[in-house]
């Protein structure tokens, strides 16, 4: 069966992405694209590469004819993201990209994200959307909240391991490189490509980056008490990516026996043989995330590094794996998308 | 059905680029995997990017039991090729990705590649793959031999302009980017990411590229008079991906309509709208060949520019589109994963 | 003796290069610098790679002395640098890095530029700055017009032969790649990394680009009747580098004679012995030139190459070659820095 | 006064580097070139980015006359430097660019370089070389010892700190990205552009990186008792740079006002204001170490960000400044080039 699909948000890095994969999707199909202020133009003005789709022209969010949509990706700023949201028809599926209900807790919200929410009753009703971790809330849910790719490379690393017990919770480093898409398409000047490539930096040093607001939700319900982790974002010159380099207190044949085992039947995320280290480079353009483990010469210390495309398992393909399940496809449909390498 | 397939020469970047494509083709199952300097070893260790796939471990070619394969990919250095290509059963359809069988005539081969041919007979069997205008020959074929990537990117362009008689045939400039990865998995100086980032230059400069062996054979004999076009390739700093700049003598309009014309029922060659320009970005890890058509200030000039993945459409895309044919699967059976971007 | 100078526009790259080749000239002070978007700030909130250095803050043009200036760069886009120009006391010499003196025709700057000139007596007075031509006129000028960087790599390939009348001045074709940096710090949507690196695309193509009033302005000189080339243009994905490949009907020979012979004094242009070709990633950085000829498989048809970096020798070195002849400091002062490889 | 240099390892990177900053160093004339395997060659053959220079031909280092040599820079291979240095005339002043006579423990270089040391009396005499914590011994030495880049990154950030004991001894975590040249002109298939371009991954995990071997030795010393610290090093899509992110245990304010305090009147070493985050982008090409110092939101942790260029102030310029020490040249001499941006 074919499921009719609309994409709010049609002219940024993650829209692209989802029609990217949606177009060798076998049980979807775009009925809709809306990105107010491109709306009249065809999408291939906006994104040439899918020049060779057969698509709807963009329109505004306003003009799509929800009745005959299933389901909604919706790939706006935060903020946006909600308002829209709160209009749309109970009738369709939701899967939102954005920030906006990823925080259970309005005050958490407004704390990060600077404003207050407008759409609190709807965060009561979004599922987190960490495919994994989620499963069976997301195949009931009308709205999926994805999550913010950061947030989803460090909990594949930490979620077992502190629900298992196995490390200090009071001493975990998450040291993180993000390739440059996960900014979007905005024009800002460190983004452009002679101020970014050839080199790199840390940003939001210090605990001050909003998916912390994840980590402290989600790591502290699987605790049962508060954890607060250390997290530094970096920003790197290439496009697609995240890696994450994970500091634990805790033994790593136990840290890599916790992760084999949380891992072991899941499609998309790769525990590697002990020692091994993964690479972005070979998970780039696809659903797939690799982890490594590596105890270090120092004993009862331990470093996890994960690596994922933070454009595909980060956002567009988790939704797109959320989507499945909401709809009754098979979670994998239209995700086997091997990695592009070189 | 499924047909089963060997590859020869698994671990360069073509033998990948076939795997990476094969991964998500319904109709193509790959039963051997053969690389003789790595053979014992598991894909993964030679291609990590490929972890996730069920394949079976490297062979020699030697150790592959013919018997049980419909067609057999062949992506081994020139010269190597033919000569293990001359030992396999001839029941096994073949597609060579080498330079071995893209020349008809020994003498060309000697003089372009250096060597004396060792398998002339078989050269005459051998079937040119530029898909698009091949068709036929390689729907029959036993062998064919895939085309230079540059050399693909040069006759999309020029193929149908030389065929029309709408080109000054004696007055032909193509200028190319190539990036590095057509270079394949070789440990050279200039081949390091130090050595070759951050910058670009010309090589083979003045008519000494290999490739011109290809243009040679194919332009003269679509002309039916000799044909010598100028050919500067450009490394540039980027994995994949060719832009082909064209100065023709001719007219703009007709050089347009001429190419749109010859493409317009092709799933694979895209012709921009008049005066727009393609880039290799929107291209990446896709089988399409987009082309725009510009004239010159210069009355009588005209500028058409080419851009497709070297790795995909100009080699291991082009080979899956020829082998779809060679075993009567559709044609686009595999290949329409859309461009990688950004 | 010591210099003071000051810098309008320094917020911009060029400006930025200014500085950098200034701090370590022996002969120049920078006593002032104005970007008027920015004043109030320190130049390390803007460049934090120049923060060792101790430096004025900051101002709007209109706030410096000139009084104690004895030569400005105007690093400021066109349009606007006429402007202001056109406003700054006789004893102050110029050195303008934008496009507003560069053409000699106020109809001819009009159809390049889509206004009409505001100091066209000025346009009169401003020497053309490709130093290596118009070495006397620059020493003794007030207004020194810089070149376009595009405009520069062309004429040092083209200018000798054209003089010389060694090729055919109807069948010129500039093939050229240029670093991004050559299109400033300009929040454009295609100057993010994010779209631009790892490809390569045309732009301005079919003779629409501005640097074409610069080749036919100078080229018709030289030649004494209308010369027009053909040009097209390309944004690859790096920093620093122009390359040129210039496609011309002439011996080789004597087109390699004649740009040794007219490069053979010069300290910062190098012919290199005939059949090798310059790279950019061997000039980054620097104010050097390297120029590579090689002739074609069909005869009469030559193949010229030149790199340099367009910050530099294409702008701000260029700019400061200028003004050592302008202030009586030696030519090649502050500019003898090696290229900065890998 | 000018000095008379030779070169040993001239066709490298670090080589390379030598020659870019000698060739504007007012006092260093180079009258030797060394390097074995290319002998005989010119070195424009080797590095044509350095053809403007007047230089030796490369010869052996057996071929160079040491009687007119005031100082000599080493710049082999680790193993192979020990052999060659113990032959040089005790009349030769010598920098070590290899890690030969880093450790000054002959069984710390066997563990950790995996064979004996063959001049083990040389290791004592040998000065470490980080230039600002020992500068006098250096100014008398006749054998200096060049860091480790990823080395000399993690002592500016801790060795004020430890010898302030104002951070937890045990708990300290270097987290570093480093640019491809640090690994040298090697051919392996890991840092070929395809392989190493867009993307990233850690190296030497858990312990194992060579470069601890300097930090044990160093911080323990300082210390007056064991100190082990974790380190992780990344190999990022860049050529230049390395950036090092250090979490310690301790006051963000004292952390801060320690390191002002300590690099005050460094003229190479720079601590930005509290809060500010470096970025290799500011460094590239330059002598300069910026230091960023960030208070977490977990009380009592603290983030240290360092960035140098890895060639200029990790290597070759480390080298020229203890060379400007021992030969009684001004500190700064030929290294005030500002960084190379964009």
């Amino acid at each position: 069966m074919t499921h009719s699909i609309a994409i709010i948000g049609a002219s940024g890095y993650t829209g692209a992405e989802l029609i990217r994969l949606i177009a060798t999707h076998p049980g979807f199909e775009i009925k809709a694209l809306a990105a107010n202020s491109k709306a009249g133009q065809p999408l291939a003005a906006v994104f040439p590469h899918l020049r060779h789709l057969t698509l709807p022209d963009l329109v505004t969010w306003e003009q799509i004819d929800f009745d005959q949509i299933d389901l909604c990706f919706c790939a706006l700023p935060h903020k946006t993201s909600q308002e829209v949201i709160a209009q749309l028809p109970a009738s369709v599926k939701i899967v939102d990209l954005s920030a906006d209900f990823r925080l259970r807790d309005p005050e958490a919200y407004a704390k990060w994200y600077g404003n207050p929410h407008s759409a609190p009753e709807m965060q009561k009703e979004a599922v987190y959307g960490l495919t994994e971790f989620y499963r069976d809330e997301i195949s009931g849910a009308r709205l999926v909240a994805g999550t913010g790719c950061n947030a989803a490379t460090g909990q594949y690393i930490l979620r077992p391991l502190i629900g298992a017990g196995v490390i200090d919770l009071d001493e975990i480093i998450l040291d993180l490189q993000c390739g440059v898409s996960g900014a979007g398409r905005s024009l800002k000047e460190n983004l452009l490509h002679a101020e970014l490539s050839e080199g790199t930096n840390a940003y939001a040093v210090g605990g001050t980056h909003r998916h912390l607001g994840e980590f402290d939700q989600e790591f502290s319900a699987i605790a049962g008490r508060p954890v607060q982790i250390q997290f530094t974002p970096h920003l790197g010159p290439f496009n697609r990516g995240i890696l994450a380099t994970c500091y634990v207190k805790g033994d790593a044949a136990t840290v890599h026996e916790t992760l084999a085992k949380a891992y072991g039947s899941e499609p998309f995320v790769e525990v590697l043989p002990m020692g091994e280290t993964p690479s972005t480079h070979h998970v780039r353009g696809s659903n797939f995330c690799h982890i490594g483990v590596t105890g270090d010469r120092i004993s009862g210390r331990t470093i996890v590094v994960a690596a994922l495309d933070n454009l595909t398992k980060g956002s567009s393909g988790q939704a797109i794996q959320n989507a499945n399940l909401m709809l009754g496809q098979p979670e994998t449909a239209g995700l086997m998308l091997a990695p592009c390498f070189p």
